[in-house]
């Protein structure tokens, strides 16, 4: 199972990258392969189903898909697969992502897109969240999650306060 | 050119039909030839597709598209055609069309999905928008138009307050 | 395999069931075994910690959420597992789920909850993301997934608009 | 037909020329004519209808109409014309455009304003929205346009994310 | 002064009445003479500013104009006179009435709209607003307002809660 | 009555002074006498009671009153006088002034704000709605009106847009 | 201690009784002496002032104040007392409360008002709040509420929901 | 008395020591016995109810519980204690604390927290709310009280204006 690529981390332009890579981070931390590519759900349709299609034959168990305002791309790409879709709303220039989040997590019933919170922590928390189904059937990575929340817990036990 | 369609409407679902029923009437008011179908940019997106190409084979000149919630019908519409495209929020059950509003309108550079108000004036408002176009180069349609808001105009005029 | 509840569907109270039981529906209709609470992570806090070790002990593979209002509890039930958790936004009296979307989709980094629609669609919608997680290791199930898109899209080819 | 201008560009203030200059550098990129000026609804009313009426005695073919806050500029403009009219919600200082949005596009049914995204993005796509229209019947504009498609699809194609 | 109409109250449709008899009713309490129309910025501008100046003429000392969805009605009255303009919101189908409110009262620097809140009580309090104005000249309607004040305390302080 | 002072400026903190300055500038340049004060509805309720009083006796004709967030202060300055009372939402830190804007304007029947944008377009449309008051029998006020609104006008013809 | 009103719960107007109602009930099932009035702090500042004053001096212990859309009454309250004041967001007629609340809650520092939920649920939770304050010195009291955790808990535990 | 701790200050992640400091200034200047705590409600929630227990039993009186986004911190403490409970909704990076304030104060009936402004204000708000609650039973603290709110009084009292 060594050379398949597990995780599609997809946004609509290389400008989302600086949210997304805290997806892309997570994997990497994980050790859970990944691919991150730009591509445009208006822009390059094709593309993107190839890639899609292309990231499935390599053995891809998952997408996440990142995309601001009116935010079609976690959309279309859970129309063309069944594969288990995230959606990351990223923030947009005026509506600060209100609009990405509507437009991502008010899908029609039938093609859910699974949708993270606005920015970074729902970047990161759709890796996280990719990760907790691949540790269903991988003991090695359900260990290294219960040893992150550890960690994450230990941070915030040993974390102090400034004095008034 | 009495054989081509010019316009197509298409909607989400035929639930979406109360609503999008009021472009359809603007377009056999004025005369213009149409054709409405049900067909999801999620659950048909081939069928979509297809049927997109086809009305451009068969001379349409635009496109209405109404959706609901995470709308994203409009703007795939809008990336596989050249014509004009025109966005109709459907209001939701929940948000009343605030999302199917973000949804529509917020499209990235390059895209345009021109959009219209949510509900039953957005609807009769997009087929007005394509009359105004295709009236651009058709005198008829013109005189129509003009016609038309005559007709709004007097109704207004003519409309009596009830006594206190 | 046969013995284990695969899914834990928990509500806040019983009046979520209305919204909830599209969920169930869903389970119940792709075999997928699922048992269904009514716990609240404010008046039964210990109940459903209980709850949820039990469901974890019997095999459950994922949690469904749904809460309305200020909703914690997909917030909470994601903090005391690992497993994969979905969140269900109900519909909230005053403001329509408004509250109880950004209360269940915005959580901080480390504690995902994957969130889906406002009501009715959101609940259905959970259950198929479940179904396409445990569908990535069980091929009925994935044939199931395949079947069931392909039905809703034949109903939505199928589907008639009424003559003006 | 090189004499006419053939598309009217209009703001409420030379402080929208910011966000307004998108639209004009498309007309500009794509060699369609062009006139922009600053005319307020409520300013100056008059001078808006006069050169509403001498752009459609020069040949104008559409209006494009940005405004902030309050904005009624482009639903003046639509009543004032049967020319097919494009309304940009400038971002306002404090709402950030929300309030532009709402009081653009939920125009009455019989004055429609096809409108575009808040900010830069909306102001480009309101002139692509136009170049749309204008494709038509001008098969030079349309390989511009499809050509313009294909660069901004080449362009994400080539795009590269950094290395983590 | 007995032959002046002192208020012009204006909406944008008939329908709008039901709110805006508020307003009359206030001022046929109020014994202060008004003429109410039903004329649209949009469908009827060149009656509206007609009935404006011919209201003017006729000793107008102040507008109310209520309108819905894109509010611009007041917006306009207020561009077109230098007499006080009071806005009333009028209740939207689907937004309940917060674009109307966005619409009216966000107005740029120069051409106030003097808003109300959105509905009955706006429409009864642009009425009392104008009253308060004509007060200020004229000892008997002062007289009337402060007993209205009165009575309306009154009523409060006589109000009983049921037994629990 | 040359020695009245005709407007009466009240705000919540003297932070709102950058916002409120507008309104006493317009009064200047109109040569409205006028008295600015700091006093809060909820701090010192009482000296705002013997403000207002003394302000009434001192020959004042209205009151603008700005507040941010939960704006109460020109609620209960409409609750101690008859003179009309004209509202300022002052953009607060975190929602910019839609709560002040709600506070202020969603008055109940029988106590009216009138209320102007939020900010300091706002501001100076509070002073402008009360010259239009104050004008109504003020020959020299109206004509100083007229030009002031000439000189805005001129001042948007005259403006000239960048070339692109 | 028996002769003591312990808590006021006070109104703008009867129409609010139906929500208020829910405040009233707890303290009865608490047995906590209340009592309920409407009173407007824009009608009747006065009789308000002077209630306050009164219960006070009956040994009241906290006020709950419930008003909607510009909801100023709880800030009155508190602006008039340093007993605890709870504020309750009744739901207005258009925007169903998220005035009411942001007029309830977004209060300067200094005058601080504890704010529950938009309606019943507020209403009823604001009660608690109370009983939870006398509780610190009333073991009696204490009691109760946690007879009344116990009994929620209990309710929640015992619910059966019913089967697909 | 004077070994108790009085009140428990608790935030979700020391990031929010920006805001909440503001409370434990304001306990530090009344000479409120407090402790502040960064514990999450999601990461470490055992953590935090055995700091509650703890709190409780060293004699806290009320707990000051300040989150951001999916803010569950104050309705997890409320769920665990009967001790008074007091939310202070930290703003958040994108939606500026709109969506903490709906998780914070939106709570079932069962389960009040007692909600405060979004931010600074609400936090020393909070620790305000708090000493309203122990001054019932502390005339010293009571005369502080008082003597606080006259200072901000005259400290508004003594403000001055600048000159234009």
């Amino acid at each position: 199972m060594s050379e398949k690529t597990l995780v599609g981390i997809v946004m609509g332009s290389t400008s989302d990258w600086d949210i997304m890579k805290e997806a892309a981070q997570i994997c990497k931390d994980f050790g859970v392969s990944y691919e991150a590519r730009a591509l445009s759900a208006h822009r390059t349709p094709k593309e993107l189903e190839a890639w899609l299609a292309d990231m499935e034959a390599r053995g891809a168990q998952a997408f996440i898909a990142g995309a601001g305002a009116a935010a079609h791309l976690a959309g279309v790409v859970a129309a063309s697969t069944i594969l288990p879709v995230y959606g990351v709303p990223i923030p947009s220039k005026y509506l600060k992502g209100l609009d990405s989040l509507l437009s991502t997590v008010q899908m029609p019933k039938g093609i859910p897109v699974a949708t993270l919170a606005i920015g970074e922590s729902g970047a990161a928390n759709a890796a996280l969240a990719v990760v907790s189904v691949l540790a269903l059937n991988d003991a090695g990575l359900k260990a290294k999650l219960l040893e992150f929340r550890k960690t994450q817990a230990d941070k915030v036990r040993g974390s102090v306060l400034p004095q008034l």
